[in-house]
């Protein structure tokens, strides 16, 4: 079992897809079998690439008898759609965050999958993130107490990326809370392992030409009584990797004197469909695009930015290559294994699953219960006030 | 007028002046003239030191007619009262932070100063410190557009540290909301440089032996909808000094591998008599007393933290030697002034007030807008929800 083959169908071959493509390629328990996209070149590569069938359409994809589990990584507002598409056709489904962009499109999203009695998985998200995950066990394991107090923050120039247009419109899923939040969210509540039940927050939308959410801080309760403060700045100069040992959120060691470099590129820009096209030739298929180097394997965990999780004996502080441990009388550093392959914690838990029969976390349930959230931190701010939470898990 | 004599008389020889008594030393504008302290001990040092009559109590101190200024520097319960006799008889007051413990008391220092036509000026807080006080010229001098957010975090050992019983307790103005809060809550305040109207904040207590507020983190929204995170740790085992380039709160240079020692020290005590004697003998006039050596000026300035100010153009990061300025296109350190002494600027500013006339930034009003945050922390918690705020200048 432990060999058994993930047969991959994926569904848009964008952003998502090209940057969960050194997995896919690093993992031998996946293969690649088909894909859909509305662009030929994307498609034409993926042909070459792979050598299996391509689609222009999801139902086509979802149709293939190849293809055993359906990764959706279309733009956040297909989620949904693509999701029930391919449990109708009984296949599992992998789905990048966010779920969805609403609590009902996420029900929907659950619902068909039980109906269909196929696994829904909702990633990558940071929270697979191995420091997490290992800080998360540590803190089960009692040594530190209960959970008091968590701080994360993350400074990045996110909102500079080049961008479709949409990913500008929070009405379609763009912004930083869609897309943001929904990492830090699902690293804090997995962490504090217990249910949140209250939010405040307030939003910075401060960019004239990006009118959608670039940063925002909030607060959050937990049914103990514990807290946390989450920060986020995408609009930032600073850079908090600094914080991080300057290892970069996908793992890679990050130049300091690099800097300005998303401003600078964006400046040169003339119009949104320049942009577009400037994303859309990084990706998959694109004229710029740069295939991963396989053999090269990462030597840093991926990572959200700069946490810290107060216990009652010690603060825990999850860093890319190693737990930093500050207890009550020493501080010490717990190493974590180099990573096998960037984000191989997915195909862990897709394979636990589907191959293993194992119950995973990070399931419809979970992810909507950190929409939840991210829909609560829009609300708090539109509304001037708490938001009390209900779906939970 | 430059070289004219601040002539003080001080108001409680304790922990406070002990801090303070480096600046008095260095400062030639600084006269020490007279004190007042119940500790007979800490009274004669005072006599030696200075060579200068000591009292039991304020009513004395405040009637001798060398003193001009008191420098109201007893327990928070009792600044409101000290401050009102050194008022009634007509002398310029400096009280330390907090202001007081209610509203109501700076309404009644206010008034009692006003009627006087004496000075009332409430420091040293962090906010009266060098790179903060820069920090605001620059914000104000226009280059880097409006303040948009601001993130200000300090992870220390406060809590450990040894306490008089009344420190612990809230309701005598113990706790890290009078203490520290006060210090955060007036640099963020000056930092933004607008009024603030409403707060939302989440409060920590979680030691049993230590039963009062030891953190927080708080949202605070401003008048033009720019915002505010802090964030406090005063049980803290990760020291946030890291951020700070290992310069710690009072400049000097810290050593990282003098690590959990106010924890270990509190380990060794058996009693809070055991602890407030500690506390005390290491303050003026106490058996383990160091007399600072005015001989060494600081190489750094003071500070409260990593902190960091995003403006539209740039995030502003004020350290101990210098300003991080991160623009758009380059980022610079800003050098500042080595300090003349510790903690010159609030001579400076009571310097300007008395003998120059000059309206001061740290006067009564002002440090009652922080107090009411401060209280708007211990409610906002208290009561689930945001607490609008009425008295800020």
């Amino acid at each position: 079992m432990e060999t058994a083959i993930l047969r991959i169908g994926v569904a848009g071959l964008g952003r998502a897809f090209s940057v969960m493509l050194p997995t896919f390629l690093a993992d031998s328990r996946v293969r690649l079998v088909a894909a859909c996209d509305p662009r030929e070149a994307a498609r034409e590569r993926f042909r070459r690439d792979f050598g299996c069938p391509v689609y222009q359409d999801i139902e086509s994809l979802a149709r293939d008898p190849r293809v055993q589990v359906v990764y959706v990584a279309s733009p956040h507002q297909f989620h949904a759609a693509h999701t029930r598409v391919a449990a109708a056709h009984g296949k599992d489904v992998l789905v990048e965050k966010p779920m969805a962009l609403s609590l009902q499109e996420c029900d929907d999203m659950i619902d068909a999958c039980r109906a269909a009695g196929v696994r829904l998985i909702v990633g990558h998200c940071h929270s697979f993130d191995t420091p997490y995950l290992r800080t998360r066990e540590l803190i089960a394991g009692g040594e530190f107490g209960a959970v008091k107090m968590i701080h994360a923050l993350n400074y990045t120039d996110y909102l500079f990326r080049p961008r479709r247009p949409e990913e500008l419109e929070t009405a379609r899923g763009g912004g930083a809370i869609f897309s943001q939040a929904a990492h830090q969210v699902d690293i804090v509540r997995m962490l504090a392992g217990e249910r949140p039940v209250r939010l405040r927050s307030a939003l910075g939308n401060w960019h004239p030409g990006r009118p959608t959410e670039g940063a925002y801080s909030a607060l959050l309760w937990f049914e103990s009584g514990a807290y946390a403060s989450l920060s986020y700045n995408g609009y930032a100069h600073f850079d908090s990797d600094e914080w991080m040992e300057w290892i970069g959120e996908m793992g890679g060691a990050k130049n300091p004197d690099d800097y300005g470099q998303a401003r600078r590129r964006l400046a040169t820009l003339r119009s949104p469909d320049e942009e577009a096209d400037l994303k859309a030739a990084g990706t998959y298929g694109g004229s710029s695009y740069v295939a991963p180097r396989a053999s090269r394997p990462p030597a840093s965990h991926q990572h959200f930015g700069p946490i810290l999780v107060s216990c009652e004996k010690a603060d825990l502080r999850p860093m890319a290559q190693d737990i930093l441990v500050y207890g009550d009388a020493t501080r010490e550093r717990r190493p974590l294994p180099v990573p096998a392959a960037p984000r191989h914690e997915v195909i862990d838990e897709l394979h636990a699953a589907i191959h293993g029969g194992k119950p995973c976390l990070h399931d419809g349930r979970w992810a909507k219960a950190t929409l939840e959230i991210c829909l609560a931190m829009l609300q708090s701010d539109a509304e001037g006030r708490d938001v009390l939470l209900h779906h939970q898990v």
